[in-house]
């Protein structure tokens, strides 16, 4: 697509999917959304990206999906598919350069229970700061943060790994990295501080083309956050 | 294993898994569990089953899988693979024979997108039972499965298809039957007058060789979740 916008309730819909390509229904904000964005740039796979206005989906989206989730997906020939591991894994499959899953059906159901694992971890992202900013206590939340955070810490310490899954990014990396980017927007970096091969796992991943291709800066994090909770969610925040 | 007895805190760890063949750790009522020994069953993988008592885990299991979840499985060089949809993909991979997921990459995130919406239907087989016995107003929940169970009988009458995949059984069929196979114990049966297709359904899943394989009666679910209600989980119920 030329523009990056949000498409809102009323907007035209955009064309057809060019054959050879794949289009991405995503949010500029959306952690989930941002795994698929990951994986089409590490993968190098030809793709246009329509940001949706999930305030107010436009109808069209809601006819290809009717959940209206990010990130959605859909082929020239119609097909659409969504829930971000699937549509990764999906992703994966079709575009066979650069594998991101290992084809070791051992080694790759580690990588779905590590993801598993992980998907206890996200609700703290959220749990926290929006508890401090109403005022409760916080305290338990952020001990067991700590807890699932040194967990991680202590996999790569014992693996010895720069990576989640080895000395090269895979799939899981890219699962994980979202929220850890949105870490220092929602004033959570200090938590790494006790976690030093997490915090340099974080700064590797900083490195990584397809992490620096899709990401924002913390400030752009914390305007669109803002703009969330006050209830006006700016999509095209920094446009 | 020679004996369908849980094993419990205190007990003997079974000895190595024989070369060969693949250990599952399950409960004999568990319907995440299930979801492996049908895919066992029908593949005809060699394997041995060792029930766990959920309540009093023996330290061993807990080595092995410091989660104690059910399904696990365990291969002779003492890898573990934990999480119900993990596992079933995990030996489906393994064991080429009677695949149960198909190989196209859509179909696959089709019954992958099924299997994320089904888990939300899940909890009302939990919720209704318990919510009834605590005197609750069930009406609201009663309402919403039905709504999900439409769905999928609307599924099966749109496909015009014997199975939720085609004509034949794949996996998203035996990854949702263990809980409509507990509706009658759970006196949910009822809600299957409204959804005459979905009723089919199961009238053929009961035909399955890896569903008669693996079910129990009525009664028998009756019995045992009697007994968990009650707080004194009887694992070894009906042996």
């Amino acid at each position: 697509m030329s523009t990056q916008k949000s498409f809102a309730k009323g907007s035209s819909a955009p064309g057809p999917v060019p054959e050879g390509t794949i289009r991405l229904y995503s949010m500029r904000f959306c952690p989930f959304a941002q795994r698929a964005r990951l994986v089409l740039q590490a993968k190098g796979i030809k793709h246009d990206v329509v940001n949706i206005n999930l305030k107010e989906k436009p109808d069209w989206f809601l006819e290809k999906n009717p959940l209206g989730l990010v990130p959605t997906l859909e082929t020239p020939s119609g097909q659409v598919i969504y829930e971000s591991p699937i549509t990764c894994e999906y992703l994966d499959e079709v575009y066979p350069d650069n594998k991101l899953l290992p084809s070791d059906p051992f080694e790759k159901a580690q990588q779905k229970m590590m993801l598993e694992c992980y998907s206890k971890v996200v609700p703290y992202f959220y749990k926290i700061p929006m508890g401090k900013r109403s005022g409760e206590d916080v305290s338990a939340l952020e001990g067991e943060l700590k807890e699932k955070l040194a967990k991680l810490n202590e996999h790569l310490k014992t693996k010895k790994s720069n990576y989640m899954a080895g000395d090269s990014i895979t799939m899981i990396d890219y699962m994980m990295w979202p929220w850890f980017e949105r870490m220092e927007g929602m004033q959570l970096k200090h938590f790494l501080d006790g976690t030093p091969e997490l915090k340099k796992w974080t700064e590797r991943m900083l490195e990584d083309p397809a992490v620096k291709e899709t990401m924002h800066a913390p400030d752009t994090h914390i305007g669109f956050y803002t703009s969330y909770i006050a209830g006006k969610a700016d999509y095209d925040y920094g446009l």
